[in-house]
């Protein structure tokens, strides 16, 4: 996206224009981050002009996989007129970008058969769940009228649980109580180091004052004459709300030791809500993720997608590419194309035939598969927030749960449907072996820990998912152990007239914006040939 | 509210139970914050069974105001067969939660005439706009099926403002890029000084290992050999997005130098977001503040509110009250009730004749009125959203602005309406005392330095309020003086049969809580007196 005229006005008239590089480093400079991505390549999509006013044909694309890199390619190269055609395994588009709702079934690849029951109106995402204001998906989502609301990847009202927080005796303990509780201390500590003088060094006279102001505010401390006590503060909850006439509430407290605070290691969590990719407001589709693979194949057109059609081969040809694939009848078929985008996890492809040389093989084996677990808990009531005031966000746990998700959906509705656990590596692996009964009863267990035996008692329905056992897809993401060396670069190039498309291509693997990217990408490498031959 | 039977059974499980006192005070300290108000006195809605079983009449109440306090008061009675009858001087329900739409008009006290000319489906809450998870407002939403969305009070993509900032010369930054730098800095020093030794008298080895972990993590600082310097953090934002193949991003950087950041003073924004009352998540219904209100008059029954009805005269009898008022033909009548309730402003009750007593004016009299001014800015195109990547969320300035409110509703839609400035104080007098097109003028040279030209170009439409200039409201809120005083106890005490209720009479002032719970004591009051009589 280039600067906008008015955003270029302003700098300006600011008086800082001199130069697109000079402006650029000095916006940045600023943190004003104005559009981030503004002095990237713009992307420009191929246009019907392109091909029409030079008399070129469109060329015929064949695109293995229907998640979001393959129907972005798809949809992309369709603007300018290309002929797409995506060859899709399952049975509907969006690969890991996946709602779950009543009737959905998974056949995982040990054999193990689930049905959704969810109720009218519940779902979980089972794959991606939450979209960063930054992201391209936005703006995907803006052009293909998929309306969005916020996704409460934050909430003061969550918990933290950590078993062994020595400040709680083990039990879960309110984000905002947590804060409240670490800020203080870090700003008693800071202001009593700055005050003796620790850090004169680093410190004038005037900074001392000033960051002493900072801290009475940030912690919430007592002021000089009490040496910056932190002796708690209304903002780690109420016991009693404060309400009419000589209601004034009851504050929480008092705090608990620093000692105890500084080892319930709470302070850990915290820079997950600062991180760049994490940091709220995040949005979500109304009414599921996938309403952004529907919506595309909307646009692409449901006769380009072939569902149930497994790869079993990709050859390079002189002037083109084919791919051999069995139909879900069981027909094998070959379709030749001008061009093959390869958009499906690189552990599935290492595994289709090729002639793409033995490199390519050895570069699809080289990222490595992460498990990735999630199980959808549908609540006969949504006791979360009658019960404990929690109206979505997340509760990181210290157990193999990893983490628990309110819904950001049908908030006061009559049912709704956490996040029982959303776990990586390990976890994942572990809770991958089981059975869905045993994953849940596992959950459940975990959870009553936290909220007590109505997460037992409310539960009507579940569905859990293992993506390293889900067929065509085989992993939550991928991990290259390098994404500087030649395997990274080889697959980021065609071979022969077979591109590679996906997240895993990207340096924002695991978002959608990483496979939007790298759709884009291959999209103006393949219009370039074309407009070039 | 009772504390749930499953909650009980969860706490008996866990082995704290011992007693309620003892059981609340352990889940106190623990920062369990259990459902705020759990030991508070429950409250008990009327019920016709208390009327009917007792063979006692439900008498009449007339109820001045049909704010959220007069309306609740009418809803609950309601509950139970009382037969209440609102008197609103004004053409609506509400009071000061109040949307205004298209056409919506208002003739303030210096008889300036607006009407706003929103297009469809904008509109801006000149009110009340949020709602936090623990307020008893949002279980009326839930009662009175009121859809609730999240309001954005906080959002890592809206800046901070401050004209003075060394560390940006003088332009805005993103909250994300400010927290980054605020907390690597506040980490760097805090680690030095604990590695120093500068804080041994507080700190154990093992506290002074852990902090420095934490630190290193809050801050993202270096470690020990490079003495826990802050260099930057992706935190900060991006020029460049990461992206496909070999983008890996442009970080925005460097950070400016520590004295910069600290004499910025835009940490002392950070603790706002911490407040008891203003953490995220916040709510807010879908459509407007006014879901509220339009819901209880429905409830209440339309025909028992009388709009345009401006009360005279409030006189306590032996055996019950009279109200006379001026209708909205111009007729002057006297109603006579069981009870009355004055759910104004004590401001505007203040002016009203009656016989309760010199100290009940006095008393009327004691708290001050704030000003408080907003104004809705129309914008053809969400050049928040699309240009800079701000979906809601608030941008604080220095300012007499205040700060800018991005809007919570319609994310990537045609239109959208900002709050251009919500101000208080002397800020809000300023402005009030400026015509509508002066406030748009001065509002929009504001926003210009923040936003650039587009803030202006874009405009379409404004509506501007200022509470304390509005006829029959008078003061955004209203400040005590002391709440323990005389004066406010007073008010809290029915006056014969006049009883008073408000946000003003609450420990939640300038809060729909605050008046929800204020009518729920007074209506618990009327009906201990009738039941007792």
């Amino acid at each position: 996206m280039a600067v906008s005229g008015s955003r270029r006005d302003f700098l300006r008239a600011v008086g800082v224009a001199g130069g697109a590089g000079m402006l650029y480093q000095t916006m940045g400079a600023l943190g004003l981050a104005p559009v981030p991505a503004a002095n990237a390549a713009p992307y420009r999509a191929p246009r019907p002009g392109d091909l029409t006013l030079t008399g070129r044909a469109a060329g015929r694309v064949l695109i293995l996989g229907a998640g979001i890199a393959g129907l972005a390619t798809a949809y992309e190269l369709g603007k300018a007129g290309y002929d797409c055609r995506i060859l899709e395994a399952k049975d509907r588009p969006g690969g890991r970008n996946w709602t779950v709702r009543n009737g959905t079934t998974l056949t995982d690849l040990d054999g193990r058969r689930q049905t959704a029951a969810f109720s009218d109106g519940q779902y979980m995402n089972a794959g991606p769940a939450r979209l960063p204001q930054s992201h391209v998906t936005l703006d995907y989502c803006r052009e293909l009228g998929v309306p969005l609301e916020v996704f409460a990847n934050a909430n003061a009202n969550a918990y933290i649980h950590h078993r062994n927080n020595p400040a709680t005796g083990g039990r879960p303990v309110r984000w905002r109580t947590a804060k409240a509780d670490v800020y203080g201390y870090v700003s008693e500590l800071l202001a009593k180091a700055t005050d003796r003088g620790a850090l004169d060094k680093e410190l004038t006279a005037e900074d001392k004052e000033r960051l002493l102001a900072f801290l009475q505010g940030f912690g919430a401390i007592q002021g000089r004459a009490d040496d910056w006590a932190y002796t708690g503060t209304d903002r780690r909850g109420y016991g009693v709300e404060p309400g009419a006439a000589f209601e004034e509430g009851t504050e929480l407290g008092p705090p608990p030791a620093l000692s105890d605070v500084i080892a319930s290691g709470v302070g850990q969590r915290f820079s997950f809500e600062f991180g760049y990719d994490q940091a709220m407001l995040m949005f979500q589709p109304v009414g599921g993720m996938d309403a952004i693979p529907r919506a595309l194949a909307r646009a692409i057109g449901p006769d380009r997608i072939v569902y149930g059609a497994r790869a079993s081969r990709v050859t390079d040809l002189a002037d083109g590419a084919e791919v051999t694939y069995t139909d879900a009848r069981g027909r094998v078929r070959t379709e030749r194309a001008d061009f093959v985008v390869a958009a499906v996890p690189p552990m599935v492809m290492a595994r289709i035939e090729h002639n793409l040389g033995a490199d390519v093989t050895a570069a699809l084996k080289y990222p490595v598969a992460n498990p990735v677990g999630k199980i959808g808990l549908e609540y006969r009531r949504r006791w979360w927030e009658t019960d404990e005031h929690i109206y979505g966000g997340i509760t990181p746990t210290d157990s193999d749960l990893s983490t628990i998700w309110y819904p950001s959906y049908g908030y006061q509705g009559r049912r709704g449907t956490l996040i029982g656990y959303y776990n990586f590596g390990a976890n994942a692996s572990a809770y991958g072996a089981l059975t869905h009964a045993e994953r849940e009863a596992r959950a459940l267990e975990r959870g009553v820990a936290i909220h007590g035996e109505t997460y037992r008692s409310e539960l009507a329905h579940s569905f859990s998912v293992a993506w390293h056992r889900t067929p065509h897809i085989e992993g939550g993401w991928v991990s290259w152990p390098s994404q500087s060396g030649p395997e990274y670069r080889l697959l980021n190039q065609p071979a022969g007239h077979v591109h590679f498309a996906g997240d895993w291509l990207s340096h924002a693997i695991a978002w959608q914006h990483g496979a939007f990217t790298s759709a884009r990408k291959v999209v103006t490498d393949i219009h370039e040939r074309v407009m070039a031959g």
